[in-house]
């Protein structure tokens, strides 16, 4: 068998194990969506079979032979060629699989299934002493699974790696630390700024069937194609692709916060274009559909949520909609009242609430901290406290109880470490692309004014969707932008927004 | 390896082989209610996959032998033992799927794919000849097909065991030869009657979103559990069971036509109280848990749309109910008036659209036709002729073209043949079953009246429901009503109901 036959084979069953995850993510789907009550542990067993068939397919030894034989031939050559791209990134979600031992997977799963049902008690609670040793159980593990998969410098690269590929912390520190004291001293400005939105008339009571139609309407002005989505409500926003022309959105609205179903929708359509522009027919299983990386999806929906939507332009065009469909709800409100406070700025406790100027401290935070809770510089029984210290010197409030503090992420009760960094990179690739696509398409803002995003779409089409998993994701910032991440242009383009708004000085 | 060591394993393996069929289940339910346009090819692809991996484990030798071994072991000798009962089926249904060659099963796939679209087509033209070539490809797969399988008699008794198990039309056949006769006399009767109901007090514009509330309350009084299911829209009615809590529903209402959303909505229901009902938790996934037959799954289904769904005692209770939402569109109406339209009858071209007593006509019409047609009595280029003849002799009415007449249905073209039969023995079965749950429980129309069916429902799943598959269908309705399956009560159930509404005479 050649080099070519040998890649066949192995891109064909590794798109049938594509197709069988896809039906898992259709029963993911409804399990959010629509399962009855009853239905929850059948539904359970059912995602479990799904997952154990596809672990099982993907870490049979033939699997490992074939990616060897490939590694080893003149296809690897061109490291443009899709059987390059797929079988770097094969091998290395095969090392992944292949590397943690089953007893140790059993326990992970065993532990944070535990755990996660305390840390629902703890904050509830609002106690950590409850949840402090299921975590430290959980640090153990998760110090366990790095040296498992194995890392060159410290432990948590090894465990970044699992969801920004090739990522490694001394890579992007130089930017977090760039942006943390500029984004202290902007919040803390903005505190303190003369002028102030009025938020309240975000909160104002706006139907919520309307609300649907008009975040439909404006997904769709984006280029979400309703022919191979749908939008149905949900506890928690979602953008769930699960076929090359089948990426649904789950998402909810509130009658008394109309921000919150606007940006939801309007975020995980940033997702999904990503989904629905990659080259799909031809590549659908394999990495070349895939993305670089976490952190490169979620700046699509950083770009859609908050440089498309929560811009002067963007209301320009469509404000007056806006106010022709909510008629009572925007008495006396003009273009400005209603843009600013889309803008609207202050520090809070909790992260998924947080605005867009203090949601990158947030995160900053608990990276900085997940860094060293892993590096053993901070003790698990010590994470209320440091958390507290930072958070004072970060947004300039005190915690007043940990479900408002180190309890209120699920993320480390489920074991994932290394997750948080992905949140802050999205919003700076999200500004470093934005200033790229306005040098190279100078028409884009006033595109927006009348309601065009076709110009911005095809940009990211051509620069990013289209790409797939050619490039990591460090590497594709360079190629696209000409530099690397940097902290710069989130900054500026912050202060160019806040500077008009709160009437503040850089 | 003890036998019983065997059957455990057996059970366990096939308890997995019906998981990721529930999950084909979900597939399923989602392609019909909420899958967008663009979907339908990778949903296609997903289904394949899930409907190849069963069969694979399913046909895999080791079943056979597994089988083999307790079929000669000491745990059949209780035939209603749960060991018994399950091997019994198993071995249908593994002998069913081993003994179609594979080059068959896919000459069969291949052809009826490409002649439901030609259907389609010859429907819209209402042209018989242009499917008639296809048709005859699948009249002569048919009959392969029950030669592979085996039967003693006549090839029709071999297709139809695959949704019959162990029924023959020779068992069955005295049962509709003395319904027909009798259902023609009683159709000419009413049409010729003195009375007749108002059938356009249904036809008047019933607001939609009001039928969908009304309607789920109504199957709520019944006993539909709405913690274990749903009801969503979708073009076509069913009832789809994806796991022990999880029995959804997919209906649709018509603004214009108000039963047609309310007896679709009340059949469903019916099946799923009995999917709902069986012996859940403990037996999922094995015959135990499944039903004896389609005719007995659509007595239950029968029941509940038009012995009880259609009966004066139910109106009794929900007419004021009605009246109280629907208060425009009920205006002028009495109960008496609103019960007899629910019991209209007409003969009309279309089975679906049939009334409760043309609806055996059409069904026995198809039977004796396609029994013929595998006999090789009469070819598949007379069908149409002798479709139009027997629809004259039995509805007395003309057929006026083929779209109305033998190119109505799905079902030939999709290669099924000998499924219609189970649509009439489910009538059957469900007055049979009817006059029995009356004797046992003469309470039960007093109880209609009251709004309360829990004495039907427990008197149902005693009797039916948790039997699962221990008895074959003729046995099951001799154990239960101390006699084999007859005619009478079902014309008896009718004239007892048409005398009164239309003023006729047995």
């Amino acid at each position: 068998m050649t080099a070519q036959e040998t890649y066949t084979e192995l891109k064909k069953r590794m798109i049938e194990i594509s197709m069988l995850q896809s039906t898992g993510g259709v029963l993911h789907w409804d399990q959010e969506a629509y399962l009855p009550k009853k239905g929850a542990d059948h539904r359970g067993e059912q995602l479990a079979q799904i997952s154990q068939l596809t672990h099982k397919w993907f870490t049979d030894p033939s699997i490992g032979d074939k990616i060897g034989v490939i590694e080893n031939s003149d296809l690897m050559k061109n490291y443009e060629s899709e059987a390059a791209v797929n079988v770097r990134e094969w091998r290395r979600l095969y090392d992944r699989e292949t590397k943690l031992p089953t007893e140790f997977v059993q326990d992970f799963a065993r532990t944070t299934s535990k755990a996660s049902q305390v840390w629902a008690e703890a904050r509830k609670k609002s106690d950590f002493a409850i949840f402090q040793p299921y975590l430290q159980h959980i640090v153990d593990l998760c110090r366990q699974k790095a040296d498992y998969i194995g890392f060159e410098t410290e432990a948590y690269d090894g465990l970044v790696d699992d969801f920004e590929p090739g990522a490694k912390v001394a890579d992007f520190e130089a930017a977090f630390n760039g942006l943390r004291p500029e984004l202290v001293e902007l919040v803390g400005k903005i505190k303190d700024a003369p002028k102030k939105p009025d938020i309240k008339i975000l909160k104002r009571p706006y139907d919520v069937e309307k609300q649907k139609i008009f975040v439909e309407a404006i997904t769709s002005a984006m280029g979400y194609d309703f022919e191979a989505g749908r939008f149905d409500l949900a506890a928690h926003p979602s953008c769930n692709e699960m076929g090359p022309w089948d990426v649904r959105i789950l998402t909810r609205y509130y009658r008394n916060d109309f921000a919150e179903g606007l940006t939801g929708g309007m975020h995980e359509a940033g997702h999904a274009l990503y989904d629905m522009t990659r080259p799909n027919k031809e590549h659908w299983g394999t990495p070349m559909h895939e993305t670089a990386s976490l952190a490169i999806h979620e700046s699509q929906s950083r770009m859609w949520e908050n440089i498309v939507g929560r811009s002067r332009e963007f209301w320009v065009y469509f404000f007056p909609q806006l106010q022709r469909i909510f008629r009572e709800e925007t008495a006396g409100i003009t273009l400005d009242d209603f843009y600013q406070a889309m803008n609207w700025v202050a520090p809070s406790y909790i992260r998924v609430e947080a605005d867009e100027a203090t949601y990158c401290l947030h995160v900053m935070l608990r990276f900085e901290l997940e860094r060293a809770i892993i590096a053993g510089d901070v003790k698990v029984k010590d994470i209320p406290g440091e958390w507290n210290r930072r958070f004072k010197d970060y947004l300039g409030i005190e915690i007043d109880n940990d479900a408002n503090g180190c309890l209120q992420d699920v993320h480390w009760s489920h074991g994932i470490f290394g997750y948080f960094p992905t949140y802050a990179l999205g919003n700076l690739y999200s500004a470093q692309f934005w200033m790229q696509a306005q040098k190279d398409n100078p028409g884009l803002l006033d595109d927006f004014t009348h309601g065009k995003f076709g110009g911005l779409f095809s940009w990211l089409g051509d620069k990013i969707h289209t790409k797939g998993s050619t490039y990591l994701a460090a590497d594709l910032c360079q190629r696209v932008t000409g530099q690397s991440l940097s902290h710069k242009p989130l900054l500026d383009y912050l202060y160019d927004k806040y500077e008009g708004i709160y009437g503040i000085k850089r």
